[in-house]
């Protein structure tokens, strides 16, 4: 339990970053205290914008001494609101947001070193002046900030070729509960001394500690690409040839993203300049992406190769393969849509969940069918990343049903698919982590020897439960 | 502190596995107390080779309840002497090597899971009766198994292409210290579900857990090969090889590793059957693998474009390509070979350490000289996996020198090494681990920020103490 700061102790924080840096005023404090989605608004006395390490072990040292809770924050658009604060009104946020430079780019050693609040398109883009590739990449990297990846272990487009953002981490500056600094900064690719303690802040939602710096791992900038809008009869008929693409292009399949006719639909019908790619409509499709690491030539070689074994296996119905960047755009632009395109048809209730790969096709028969026995005439749009078993299932409500009570029945619904991913071994959040939407649902999932271990090791690293209370555990 | 088990615990742990699997008599624990090189030799009043999971339960709650140290064990391969029990008498080993089913592969799912006991070369078998790669590669792996390997993060020589074993491994089973058996099997490319507490388990040297059984990744079984065993005047010369090598070949270089010429010699002196593949001498050599998911041909074009290059920035001074599988093995065999052709030219002091990539050859310039100044006429004979910053940098002892004097300066010499590969950023167990071999060093190296957050998860995971005492903490 926690205490709201007093205004003698608002004075002392707002001394440490100084007064143009600590927002007291519901006006500025605004953009910190609610998120894009307005799902989880929350009160906050004091809004810190730290600018330098020093500066946050600082606060932390205070808050740990004065009991006062903190919620570290990067840009603020996660999507289970572990990033802002409760209604309280007892909690401090910690933005990161001007900690922002790029602290060294090593083109050789392959690793750059940033601190927690470069946006992630500034980290792409110093990266890519290097002429080299920081591969994660999502929706919001535009503005979410790096420390916010790291801490939801951020998953993205990339996964398939280059792994989540875990992988792609290889040291860690963090300021822990009690204000000390540990200096994880590690370059190297290989070091076995100890127990390897950046995995616990990686995906640990803040609540171990403040990730403040992080040294990441760079790649070649792939040299050539090639993508192809497929129709597939089924998701057994996608993972075949999801099977015959990791075969045949291996290392180089870099995407394989699994879609409804229905989606598609949605796409064409409500977001501008859209046309289908194919002449027949098709009860799903596939969109496909290789890289190169030599030329576009190659990677259309490697493509070509696959989808002409999958035509004589009679596996893929029709395919349209990309001629040009524009139309690789407009490829992607039809899967990017899919979410956004849902919401002119109503009310959709969400998953994201994951199963192992091969197993896709027979939890989606499994779930779209309980799902319309549910709610009969509901829409299920499950689409997303068949290649990592991570599929984002929409339920877009019944047409013309009242939005209102659909969504009524989002527990509800979420219970029943949930169920369905517990047989199949899967997760009920793939890659947007637990923060406060999924934490009543954590020890269901986890079981008790899990959460045991998980609350033992809070206990140990935060003993006085400063640090982001409320989410996850 | 833990005591000694009386005869009538042993008796009590022996009625766990039954009578046949619990070792009492000397000549039968002998093989479980000392190691290949016999650097640890230990005492033991009882192996147990439990063959369930259920059994290590029951033996893990009764060490728990009666502060038995326990000390788990694989192949008894590692070089650190994690795996073998201290000369005082009362700790039990706990053997592994009855568990070793393969559980269930999934081809389709790439990945597949086993028991803790099993030997790597029976894993890397049923991946390949699957037609899949498991490619964890290294010199024990007709011995060592799985658990060992998971347990000390084991790097080899597949790292440039596919990480260490923390990279390879999905999900574990794991026994905790006071008995009860955590789940984790997890077989998900993405979870973002609580902190990932599988990674304290993986190179945790036995510390927190048993690891009983894992799910681990496949990949598909590369098509083609190629390698070449290549003249480079110079450290700075191979790193601009490996430079160009990995911005080419991206995904496909899958092994780059640094010889000096003095380590040649040797080989070439001792190993009867091996030949120099290059007409005239060069003071240094790199073997460079590349492989391919389509062809030998496509491997050979891509090491070909990238040698070329080489050739014509001067980069390399000569290089043999090799043009059979016999080749291959007989290239691969020289690097292999230079550490056992080291032992009949007398002493050699050891050191297995990283750098940052880029600064692998300001390391080498330094410590050779550091080691030269400080032992005239010793013979540096550095080499490793130079694309993972990781040198194997031993030192053999001058000619006609007093074997036993030379030695008797390990720690002397292991002091100046490392104290450059702290200021190079460095790790001083790169892939080996900690184990007791390098006990007394680690706290030096990590700082007391990162020791007091490895013994507060050790108190919080084994509050007894009972799992490994006196290893790496």
């Amino acid at each position: 339990m926690t205490n709201a700061p007093s205004p003698d102790l608002v004075a002392r924080f707002a001394a440490i970053v100084g007064p143009a840096h600590a927002l007291t005023r519901d006006d500025d404090t605004l953009p910190y205290r609610i998120e894009w989605r307005d799902r989880f608004p929350g009160q906050t006395p004091l809004v810190l914008r730290p600018g330098s390490t020093a500066e946050v072990a600082a606060i932390l040292a205070l808050a740990n001494e004065t009991r006062t809770s903190i919620v570290p924050q990067g840009g603020n658009t996660g999507l289970v609101g572990a990033q802002v604060p409760d209604q309280s009104g007892t909690e401090v946020v910690l933005s990161l947001d001007r900690m922002t430079r790029i602290r060294a780019v090593d083109a050789e050693g392959y690793t750059m070193t940033v601190e927690a609040g470069a946006v992630l398109a500034d980290v792409q883009a110093a990266a890519e002046a290097a002429d080299r590739l920081f591969p994660l990449s999502l929706g919001a990297e535009g503005s979410c900030r790096i420390g916010g990846n790291i801490s939801s272990n951020a998953g993205g487009t990339a996964v398939l070729a280059y792994g989540n953002t875990r992988d792609l981490v290889l040291g860690l500056e963090v300021v822990l509960a009690d204000g000390r600094v540990w200096e994880g900064l590690n370059a190297l690719r290989k070091d076995n001394t100890g127990y390897d303690l950046k995995q616990l802040f990686i995906g640990g939602e803040g609540t171990l500690g403040v990730i403040t710096a992080a040294v990441l791992k760079l790649f070649p900038r792939p040299k050539g690409q090639a993508v192809a809008f497929v129709a597939v009869e089924s998701p057994a008929a996608a993972l075949a040839l999801f099977q015959l693409a990791r075969e045949r292009a291996g290392h180089d399949l870099s995407g394989f993203e699994l879609m409804p006719r229905i989606g598609l639909d949605f796409v064409l019908g409500h977001l501008p300049g859209t046309r289908d790619p194919l002449a027949a409509p098709s009860p799903w499709y596939v969109l496909i992406e290789i890289g190169s690491g030599h030329s576009d030539e190659a990677a259309s070689a490697t493509l070509e190769d696959v989808l002409g074994t999958a035509f004589e296996a009679g596996t893929v119905a029709d395919a349209a393969l990309a001629q040009s960047l524009a139309d690789r755009q407009a490829f992607w632009h039809l899967r990017h849509g899919m979410s956004e395109a849902q919401k002119p048809e109503g009310g959709s209730i969400k998953h994201d969940i994951s199963v192992p790969v091969a197993r896709v096709p027979a939890f989606l028969d499994e779930a779209i069918a309980a799902v319309e026995a549910m709610v009969p005439g509901c829409r299920p749009v499950p689409f997303g990343h068949l290649g990592d078993g991570n599929i984002h299932f929409n339920v877009s409500q019944p047409v013309g049903a009242d939005k209102a009570a659909y969504l009524a029945r989002w527990e509800e619904m979420n219970a029943l698919v949930h169920g369905i991913v517990a047989r199949y071994h899967g997760s009920i959040s793939a890659e947007h982590g637990i923060g406060r939407l999924k934490r009543d649902l954590l020890p269901g999932v986890k079981g008790p020897v899990a959460m045991d271990m998980m609350r033992s090791i809070k206990a140990a690293l935060d003993p006085n439960g400063i640090l982001n209370p409320g989410k996850m555990l």
